[in-house]
């Protein structure tokens, strides 16, 4: 049960982070941005899994009130924001690359998703750091595999 | 875009993990199984994030379909079933343990839920291993920290 100082339903660490994460949406949109270097509504917009405009204005809005993402007046266009990933929403990348591993472990159509993490020869905390520092650097993770 | 022989939004197997997993009730359910030992639907019931009835019934339904759980009868007691988690849902450990480690770091109040994993003493891997066994003996995994 809850205790008095705790507003979650329970103060179980998982459903801490089910709670904050909310729905699939969420977390899509942070993958676009960790993985794909998408900052902007119009960028999360054009995703293959054609989130609806509503919703992606109000995940973005509830993402940005808990601390995972941060919204930043665009540099060049006044008419957009740009959003970008908190240390906090940095610290999503394992779970993301462990939700990647189960689909494309129990769905082979998805495995060419996946593919890259072999081939960086990387061990899992460099893994995880090499992506950090590409979303911090502003680019694609993409980019650096295989160097 | 998906693909013609793909029935789920994209190709990507972030998103076929979360389609899969549905929201957060889905992923609590498979806590309790995993964590706590729970198997029935008087169990699940009892969690402190209080599951509504209609909710728990079809998740359970849900998450045996896509072949996550399986519905067992029960040795003793017609009138229930048994839901236990296949391989499959056995590989979401490694997910659990990330939403745990995320959650316990961003809300301290929810820190003494993630402490035992300290305990174990454990690398990664060895934990997973050590969680998917209790769950296979059917004991929860709290019994074996410190051996």
């Amino acid at each position: 049960m809850a205790s008095e100082n705790n507003p979650y339903r329970s103060d179980c660490p998982i459903n801490y982070s089910l709670e904050m994460l909310g729905d699939s949406w969420s977390l899509l949109i942070i993958r676009d941005i960790i993985f794909a270097g998408k900052r902007t509504y119009g960028e999360f917009l054009t995703s293959d899994e054609g989130i609806a405009r509503n919703i992606l204005a109000n995940r973005l809005q509830q993402l940005t009130c808990k601390g995972i993402l941060e919204k930043k007046p665009h540099h060049t266009d006044n008419r957009k924001d740009l959003y970008v990933v908190t240390d906090k929403g940095l610290d999503l990348i394992p779970i993301l690359l462990e939700l990647s591993a189960w689909g494309a472990k129990h769905e082979p159509s998805t495995s060419h998703g996946q593919s890259w993490v072999a081939e960086t020869n990387l061990d899992r905390e460099q893994l995880v750091q090499r992506i950090r520092q590409s979303v911090l650097e502003g680019r694609s993770v993409f980019d650096s595999v295989g160097d």
